[in-house]
């Protein structure tokens, strides 16, 4: 069972750029998060784009769909930034029937030291393996349908609409 | 839906005392962990006891197999050293039909920087959300039942048995 | 010998604030630097302001050649942003005769895991016991009288003038 | 103004063996300290030995004597283990006249995350380029001369004989 990781940026992937003093894009820091985690499935890397999701056009969202879509797995992580991936769940979950997509981010940059990213990249890659087809946010511990799901920007924590 | 931690010890906790220059253990990172990865799960943890588990003997763990029957909880994870996880499955997979009971561990120390242990502690929580009854062992972003899983001590990896 | 540091913000206490993704001040890292560094040096801290020091105004550079002045101690740390460093310095060097002075900061925020902030620190307060009267820069592992020194903007380095 | 830098091991340098468990020595992480300490002097780094200081023998300490004597450098840093670096800076300090060498070294291996190494490399590089010829001991932000030094092993300090 082979796992596709679809790299779409979020403050997953952010940097510090040391002259300018601003946070920036790279490469993405999942291979090695995989490392550190000594993650031993069978997986595939893809970035399809190093964005912050609170730019993110539609055109890329359905970038994303058709990557889904013809991706040979049909088990499918994305690392997506946390703003708008509610946004691009939906888009996904109304495109895709038969496949499982996991959607993740962090709230803090995986360089920085403290960040959730490891502990939801875990989770999403757990959830992918276990939970039957459909599109799914796991953030906090949690997963969420894509149709059941909303950011509560207060809080940065994702919850249930209801 | 709660889940309960049940911390037995192992590398995941190990620290380093400093005036002696040996690892020991002092409280369990599970709470700072939970924090650091913006756990939003309904938990509860709880130190059953600190020791490494080549040290861990038959009655330790009949002490938590108890706790597992005890437990409110129908969905429990398990923190444990890796070189024994596999017998301490065993005894549970043997004695617990109802209940989702996910172990996990860590090849690095938490406090060490380099660690595996938030990758594994999401990963565990994931499928202790989404796996039905039985006892799993979770590493390696990878989940085994008891009854098929071994370590491979040179790779320090987990693998099913054939 | 007391030392006095006076904090007065820049890259070595910035902080990234999960809800806006966005770099913020909030208290200063220096009092658990010192603890991280094993520091028993007499010392003591001083917050004199947070501040970016490319917003640094002339006002504020006073308020710390003030703050020096009436220090009891004539051996003093100052954390500061690296843009405008050397403006402060001068300012420092033509109105300070008779303490040592070195003003340190860090290219990476002390929190991003991967800063120089522990090293500078470090660095700053042994030339701060080490040096007779004056005012310094010390960064990169050097130590720079404030009339020699600028900061190459391109490689994000200190150099002396010529 | 060449510093040379002479590895012995110690603390500093080790790292956690995730098959075994135990703490050993590879390589020297000093090169990656000075590189994320943003340093720029001139410097030449060279591992004499890799050993725990419990166990670094007369002959081994007369090695490190000869290594400042041949040197081509008059300043000189050392990182040690810090349970004998005040029997090495002894044999160091009766036989060096000519040149300032400093002893320094770490509580916690640079690889845990919480070192104090980063701050004491920054310490002793200073006072290797500001202090007259001696042999001293660079620890918790003080410096010792060789002859006025004792480790206080209850508090995992260095303090004055009297």
């Amino acid at each position: 069972m082979r796992i596709d990781i679809l790299v779409s940026g979020g403050t997953f992937d952010k940097e510090y750029q040391e002259l300018s003093g601003k946070l920036f894009f790279r490469e993405t820091h999942v291979p090695e998060m995989l490392r550190l985690g000594r993650c031993r499935l069978d997986l595939r890397v893809r970035t399809l784009m190093m964005v912050d999701s609170l730019l993110m056009t539609m055109r890329q969202r359905r970038r994303i769909l058709d990557a889904c879509r013809r991706s040979p797995s049909d088990r499918i992580v994305i690392t997506h930034g946390t703003d708008t991936m509610v946004e691009t769940a939906k888009v996904l979950g109304r495109g895709i029937q038969d496949k499982t997509v996991v959607l993740t981010g962090a709230m803090v940059p995986y360089k920085f030291g403290s960040s959730d990213g490891m502990f939801n990249l875990g989770s999403a890659l757990s959830f992918a393996q276990s939970l039957p087809p459909g599109v799914y946010i796991a953030m906090n511990g949690r997963c969420f349908p894509w149709s059941d799901v909303r950011k509560n920007k207060a809080k940065g924590e994702f919850e249930p609409l209801r």
